[in-house]
């Protein structure tokens, strides 16, 4: 419980100053919506193997034996993954194939291309 | 509701074979750990933060204000952030300062390094 230490009061500060400019709002939420949704290992593996694939797209045939999971359950994922912008639906014929989406991938990963020397900043 | 065109017989396939390898469980779930740690905006905000303050550590007296929280809050989100390996804490005197951790932010970002030219895998 260190952290009950900060809770005093501010004048009591350790040095001067912020440290930088904070991610805009609408950048937070988009990153938090596509974090969310990987969120789980499944749908961590559902956009590993699409990725992966030969051309980023697999047909929906064959994920729920490659994956060990269900229909339903393919479904499931799918639509929460569909909901942030992670991957495409395209009906082709009587099947479904899915595709990763690049452009989100890519925001994720600029976010997550941040600085990382050690040290400290402000006293 | 087109997935439901994948709910038929698995003899009734539209090409043979599966696409590539599985990500292995254990690394599933720790990508997925970290992603469940940063599904939240202000998770979000407080890394970024971290990551672009002057050499990636920040006291705790500088958090509240600049991220427009409480201290409570401030607590809640840095012990997930902590949970899930993204930061790490160290008390000097009477404050606690936080640094990213470049380890599992990379973990994260490996992950999204993937393919990403579009086309069609199997049919």
């Amino acid at each position: 419980m260190e952290d009950v230490a900060v809770t005093e009061s501010t004048q009591d500060v350790c040095c001067a100053g912020a440290c930088g400019d904070l991610l805009p709002s609408a950048e937070a939420d988009r990153v938090a919506r596509i974090c969310k949704a990987l969120a789980d290992p499944t749908r961590v593996r559902l956009v590993q193997y699409l990725a992966f694939s030969e051309s980023g797209t697999v047909c929906a045939c064959h994920l729920p034996d490659a994956l060990g999971i269900s229909q339903p359950t393919l479904s499931f994922h799918m639509r929460k993954l569909h909901d942030a912008g992670l991957v495409t639906r395209d009906k082709r014929g009587r099947w479904v194939h899915y595709s990763v989406r690049a452009d989100t991938l890519r925001l994720a990963r600029d976010f997550l291309t941040l600085p990382d020397q050690p040290g400290t900043h402000c006293c």
